[in-house]
């Protein structure tokens, strides 16, 4: 199972510190630039639709299964599945973004809390009830 | 960018036909049984929870970048992003669902629309605004 990058993401974020914990607190508006040969899977997007953007991690520790929620040493540990910790065995991030604007194969989306240089696999429309 | 499998799907369905196109559309209780050497990430998932079940959709038509949504043919082409078709260049599944039953390393959760036999790749909690 090999995945391919079907973009990358332009951020001001710059290093893992600057990073929030997730886009609704306090991510910013970062660019998505999807390669040309993926251009016609972009039609039909709308600027101010919410989408699901899917990330690689590509810093992440895979090997890891048990984390401290949000960092924190004071809480117990906790399995990787029962959290939304970057550390896990596929280090597949999900956003939920607005697009604000959208450029040829270029979407600006808000509130992004990924790093610069981040891989994107995947856009997916919204369904309800996510 | 390589992804392990870390569990596979048991669902009484069998054949793409028996699926339905999203889980709140018909989806079935189904197994997620996931390999013992990662049963530590399963640590604090809960019955009654949902959870974000992502999956690999090993019968997905990865060089597809247009499709008629929902198989609708008289609905025009639309880019593969803008929607939650299966055919897209990493045909990743994102399923929310409720677990309904925990037993060791199996988890029986619903509704699940993917075909019995489908790789269990990511296991996420659910964050605010999903």
């Amino acid at each position: 199972m090999s995945l391919c990058a079907v973009g990358v993401i332009h951020s001001p974020l710059k290093c893992r510190e600057q990073c929030p914990r997730q886009g609704i607190e306090g991510g910013v508006e970062a660019e998505v630039e999807v390669s040309p040969e993926f251009a016609a899977g972009l039609e039909g997007l709308e600027v101010g639709r919410e989408v699901m953007l899917l990330t690689w991690l590509h810093l992440a520790d895979r090997e890891r299964l048990r984390v401290h929620p949000r960092g924190d040493k004071t809480v117990p540990l906790k399995g990787v599945f029962a959290t939304r910790s970057p550390s896990r065995p596929n280090p597949i991030g999900l956003h939920r973004v607005r697009i604000v604007e959208l450029n040829g194969t270029t979407l600006k989306v808000h509130p992004l809390e990924a790093l610069d240089g981040t891989p994107v696999i995947d856009i997916k429309s919204i369904i309800r009830k996510e």
